[in-house]
């Protein structure tokens, strides 16, 4: 059995809940009764903005909560998807009576749960709508766009949906925002090595001393291609090609960068990646407007990273530039 | 050969400053020929604050570099101090004649160099004083605490020593802040997997599939005593007795907590530890009065966790609230 700093596998989730929010009870609550929080910032008089899905990836959805950004997080336990019940408590709990809007990775699981909480919601007379993030050009063609999962682009999608929930518009309003993130949004990972859940016998796949997985999910799903190890900068490029066919960029384009650890991966090495993968860009004569380097979107402590690159144009780049904090991502001052 | 993102092992160091700046690029900015960086929000007028130390535990030192923690950061090469003339110059680059007060973690290597590096800037006629953070009581008994490691309780000792300068100390003040981190700061950590040196063979230890190190360092030292694994509850318990034997805490003693991850652990295992934690000083009347929960200063990608509590007295508290921020850590508002 892999050794993991845990008391009973089956309420890791529950129990890391527990601590997370004494831990940062300054910023957060307890949504009564459900695994769910809310944050104690949150402004009234504007649409709530509600993320979630499965525990295993964090500092997200949890640490996306906070000024700025999301309101309340409804959790699953590993790997899977909140129940719409705990979707639904959470959700009332932050509603102002502006309407509450759902952003969360494509995922079947997680569109059924937090469909069937929007039905719930609106017969009590809640007013909802949904962004579902499909950022994962290896996981489906452009063509079948709507297959795409949802991955470690998240980390740009709530902080436009959560700027444009704070700057007053309204739930389509904030639809029509996000709806851009479809083709202007755009990553892709691979793993080094497998995270491992609690209580499993077995790591969610395994590799060869000198095998690589490209193309990989967040939850151990398989990859598009296993492939033998190479230097970063060799890694990056093979990435980037990919993302690259699927949204082509051109000189005089502006982005945002973001490299992104898996879970054990070191910031040493995600900072090895930026710089390839950078150099690439300016190479191109791409703007890197900002960007992002750490373990935002994590899958247990998987191994490797993944590059997610947003494609910005004025509106995006209004709202991108909005302040956040939270205890685990801030930007700009409030 | 273990599977790490880099291209040469030798210049991992290096190429991770440079993509490391690049990605931070709003808030930082190299010192000229040397492996350091400074921060582009330094204030003039105070005492700047220089830390560093070897690479391998970020985002220690590097991410601690921002508005009311350190001015600039000497990086040496993986587990290895900066060499005198690197910590000299990053100094220089950022003194602003009311001298630099050095902060590190408490080893032969760094002493050595720091020391020499502080003769070479009073030869010039910079002022400089220095604190050796040495919270780890793991590595020596109380009667020889200069003989101790500084550990993840150098978490704790960058806010108190930035918010010092930033409050316009003296460099004798803020040294008078510090010295009180010698008796009421401790840290206790241990490891579940080893981590591994970019370019090396073998990891810096190993470890059975039911064996733990109690007591280790953060550069792959061994521990004081191998244990079995054991539920998170029993681990905390266990670490918690060597901190509590060092630094008694009674009812109504008021600490900052935090739970550190050594690389891989998960934030989940790190939040069932905090719980855990959280509910002995509960039950012991002590006041948590804040908290800290993610991996802040790590051993490459050990699994593991560590405890470091800081006991507060009216006047660290002050020091304590004080705003920073940096893009990995912040509080507070500017």
């Amino acid at each position: 059995m892999y050794k993991k700093i845990i008391n009973d596998p089956d309420n890791a989730a529950s129990e890391f809940l527990e601590g997370f929010v004494l831990a940062n009870e300054r910023f957060y609550e307890r949504v009564p009764g459900v695994n769910g929080l809310r944050s104690k910032t949150r402004r009234s008089g504007k649409v709530s903005l509600v993320v979630g899905g499965g525990s295993g990836h964090e500092p997200m959805f949890i640490g996306f909560v906070g000024r700025g950004l999301a309101d309340a997080v409804a959790c699953g336990s590993i790997f899977a998807s909140p129940d719409p019940f705990t979707i639904c408590e959470v959700a009332k709990s932050v509603d102002t009576s502006a309407g509450v809007f759902f952003l969360y990775g494509n995922y079947s699981g997680d569109n059924l749960n937090f469909d069937m909480a929007e039905e719930m919601l609106q017969q009590e007379g809640i007013k909802t709508a949904h962004y579902r993030v499909k950022d994962d050009c290896a996981s489906a063609p452009a063509e079948r766009r709507d297959d795409r999962r949802g991955v470690s682009g998240e980390y740009f999608a709530m902080m436009i949906a959560g700027a444009a929930c704070d700057a007053g518009l309204s739930l389509g309003q904030i639809l029509e925002v996000c709806v851009k993130l479809d083709t202007q949004l755009c990553s892709f990972g691979l793993a080094l090595s497998p995270g491992q859940i609690p209580g499993s016998e077995n790591p969610t796949f395994s590799l060869g001393d000198d095998e690589i997985e490209y193309g990989i999910g967040i939850h151990g799903e398989p990859g598009v291609q296993r492939k033998s190890m190479q230097p970063a900068d060799r890694l990056v490029e093979d990435m980037y090609s990919n993302i690259s066919k699927d949204m082509p960029l051109k000189k005089g384009d502006e982005v945002c960068l973001l490299i992104n650890g898996m879970g054990s991966s070191t910031l040493i090495e995600l900072g090895i990646a930026y710089k390839k993968m950078r150099g690439i860009l300016d190479g191109e004569g791409v703007i890197v407007y900002d960007s992002g380097l750490g373990s935002f979107c994590t899958s247990m402590e998987m191994g490797g990273f993944s590059i997610s690159i947003l494609k910005l144009d004025d509106e995006l780049k209004k709202y991108y530039d909005a302040p956040h904090h939270t205890p685990y991502i801030s930007k700009g001052v409030f």
